[in-house]
């Protein structure tokens, strides 16, 4: 524990921190962060001072789960695992931290967004940033040379959660990964059938899967006079294309990055191409792009990847579409990205919360994105040797989102346990007798409830049912327990039938199949 | 990134730390942990020097799970999550760090195990140590006074992996607490019922459950005369008689904690009591400890609890123990711990397990704990407002152990995927055909794999199926197609039979049940 004086004197600078911070009119966002620190320090001294100062709140960018919403979080994994579990792969898991390291140059730009854990005198660590760069890790590591593997985990990024609407600094990735040297595309060709697969079953509206080649991009780089070294740069700022006009890019191109007028509007021409197969095409027949050696691998495998996706019947949300960038360093080959098309009502906030996303309609844009890596793997190689890989990761809470206000916007109730059956009792001191038959049902494998009082009235057990969904109550009376039955009671109907004692469990399974 | 100078001048320090243990013959596993940051510093020059002094591992303490382990991991949580549930239990889930006040003061002398994220600029923050706490926390912030949730993660401890053999630093845990005011000892009754059916159906072997009372050991303390501020020290000692003999924990109380002998006898006397509810009855008539309020309170509730054990058809394996301390603060009334008595044999070590764990017959102890809490939500709300729990955590990592060396030794075949069918090939040229068909399969929700080669040999891809436990091949060829059927194979029993295309999903779906 620090020393009283040394937090006093940090009370004092913090102090001054957010008194200037107002003085200047900074963004309530900032000025939160700063008072919240604040009461930190003060909450330290633990006299007092500290007493009322405590901070009752969850760390920024981060949030509960609430049993509605783990309801929802379930029944989404359910589908997600089962379409990676249908194209037979297999799960890891891999630590929430990494050593710091190992993590280092493989995000670009990013990397300022990675969190470190404190040094305390061992490791120096960082939590993970994505679930690719562990899994690279884990191949080298453990010298594996193919496999097909899916991992849901959380990963951590310190980005500004009021400033990207929707994002959370805690969050879900669902990851599929091929891994293994085989013929060209198929496995490519997989990871989107997959995307197509889960996106379908999760019922989320339109969607539509863009797909791009990094060696296409970087073949158009250099046929449009782009130098080499500004290869990464330039991919950055076509990757916002998606949410800025073309002008401003340009302007990007121009002003920032120092691209002349001339070689921005040939990239221009290029970056507003979309199709098909065709599009592959007659990008081969250009006769600037063809020139380039990288470009024309990029786009003959494209042209084998639409007819592998042909055979698996999705091509009708597939858009070769050359302004498809992505931020990502490792990227080698292909890559691709799922958006939905529709514009989701804003969810109604919870007290949880306190970040942002409270604007009407917003438009939830990316739900998936992946591509090929075929060279991070023999960065952890000792001895460089390479594993081609190709994968996608979910966006998983943009989807809990979309659900989530789904559901609160529908009239059905969402169950948050899974209760067949409620034992109660309608008279005084039958609490030895509920507690025996619940356990009757609970040996026998039934999902059982009892209330934990000696003497509730029937009605505060029937409102129990009422309001977390229980379809059934078994009532135990002394006429019932002298004449060896229990009344079993249907809560919706209110329907009830004497079912003799020995028959209970078959009853209770029948009609809760 | 730091200055180039600053890190050659770290990299000295840092050579003559591992220089300094390497004289004095510290252990491998301090000596492996400073190489590891010397190498970290080189690796940080990013030049020659560093290149080959990249460390391929995880984190120290932490370990990655592969498809075998994940498989087990998988049916173990099924278990788990299906007893909760059966208990009718909803989850949630919290955010794995916490603001670091949320933990302060919880832990007592754990609390240096706690892990801090580096302060970035921003809110101080610092990983989850348990589930309890950030229970606590989630119930006080969301003002939830009751409820009965699970809650299955991760929780992280600066523990020393080596010394606390099959302890890791990052392990799963799995609660379930009841939040509420109920009549006494019925929830705090589930909890080990809860425990009991777990361990039952994970089929471990034979266990115990021991069971104690914080008022009990409080007041045991008072009549003996321990001074009210030794209270929970000497609580700590008591809590290690389950590894220490009494004797030795008797010379710690008097050395180390100023006892003096005659007090230590009589907590010795105690102590080495064990029962059932006749014990609790005894002990209320036993002349000293009758004097104490707290004790007789907690005797009272030992009896109820076990006249609802009882009920519950669990007491051949609740033993009343007074020698039960249990070292977390945050204990209020009952507390309870599961330990296994067999003695497993030593798992195979795998390359991921650099940490000790390799000695022959390991015992593992506990693996269950729990208690009631009854002030620990008071500490969070402003208003000090109270909500009365109690809970248990499942130790997960070391049933997994068991499990895994189970597996191990057993000659059954561990499967990590669940696919049904493998879609092959005898002849060339015929990979469209079996994307095809593969489509088929996956689009009627079958499990289904297709070989990433344009020409596999169909030995390989009998092969994989041998390997991976596919149990059956769909074969196309000439023939076939030009039939209209597909050649069913079954990997064990290498029958063959055509079936017409219609007909084979629900072919597959029939063999596959």
């Amino acid at each position: 524990m620090a020393d009283k004086a040394q937090v006093q004197e940090a009370i004092k600078t913090q102090g001054e921190v957010v008194r200037k911070l107002k003085s200047e009119k900074a963004s309530k966002e900032q000025i939160d962060e700063e008072v919240a620190k604040l009461l930190q320090l003060k909450a330290q001294l633990g006299g007092d001072e500290g007493k009322h100062a405590f901070v009752l709140k969850t760390a920024k960018g981060t949030r509960d789960y609430n049993p509605k919403q783990m309801a929802i979080r379930e029944k989404v994994f359910n589908i997600i695992i089962s379409c990676f579990k249908r194209h037979g792969a297999e799960t890891i898991d891999t630590p929430v931290f990494e050593l710091k390291e190992t993590l280092t140059g493989k995000y670009g730009e990013d990397s300022k967004l990675i969190y470190d854990l404190k040094d305390q005198g061992g490791e120096l660590l960082s939590l993970r940033y994505d679930l690719t760069v562990p899994f690279a890790r884990y191949l080298a590591m453990h010298k594996i040379t193919n496999i097909k593997r899916y991992h849901i985990a959380k990963v951590y990024r310190r980005d500004n959660p009021a400033m990207t609407r929707g994002r959370y600094r805690e969050f879900y990735q669902c990851d599929f990964d091929i891994a293994g040297q085989y013929d060209a595309m198929i496995p490519d060709a997989e990871c989107l059938k997959i995307v197509y697969e889960i996106l379908s079953e999760l019922d989320l509206g339109e969607f539509r899967i863009k797909v791009n080649d990094r060696r296409i991009l970087d073949g158009m780089f250099a046929v449009c006079g782009v130098p080499d070294e500004k290869f990464r740069t330039i991919c950055s700022t076509v990757d916002k294309l998606d949410k800025m006009a073309w002008e401003d890019v340009k302007k990007e191109m121009v002003n920032e990055k120092g691209l002349s007028e001339e070689i921005a509007d040939r990239i221009g021409e290029y970056v507003s191409m979309q199709g098909g197969k065709d599009l592959a095409e007659r990008l081969l027949q250009d006769p600037k792009l063809s020139q380039s050696k990288q470009a024309c691998a990029g786009l003959t495998d494209m042209k084998q990847l639409f007819s592998y996706l042909e055979l698996f019947q999705v091509t009708d949300k597939v858009v070769f579409d050359l302004s498809l960038a992505r931020g990502l360093d490792y990227y080698t080959g292909v890559i691709y990205e799922a958006v939905l098309s529709q514009t989701v009502p804003a969810p109604v906030s919870t007290p949880t919360e306190q970040n942002g996303a409270d604007e009407a309609g917003v438009s939830v844009g990316s739900v998936a994105g992946g591509g090929r890596y075929d060279g991070l793997v023999g960065m952890f190689d000792p001895k460089g040797r390479k594993v081609p890989c190709v994968g996608v990761s979910m966006g998983i809470e943009r989807i809990f989102s979309i659900l989530e206000t789904k559901a609160e916007l529908s009239s059905e109730k969402v169950r948050t346990t899974e209760t067949q059956v409620l034992v109660a009792s309608a008279q005084k001191n039958l609490l030895e007798e509920r507690l025996k038959l619940t356990t009757e049902l609970w040996n026998a494998g039934i999902k059982a409830e009892v209330l934990y009082k000696k003497n509730p009235k029937l009605l505060s057990q029937l409102q129990h049912c009422e309001e977390t969904g229980i379809p059934l109550v078994a009532i135990l009376g002394e006429q019932e327990l002298k004449d060896g039955v229990v009344k079993l009671r249907n809560v919706a109907s209110r329907e009830e039938v004497d079912v003799p004692r020995a028959d209970l469990v078959d009853e209770v399974k029948k009609r809760t199949l």
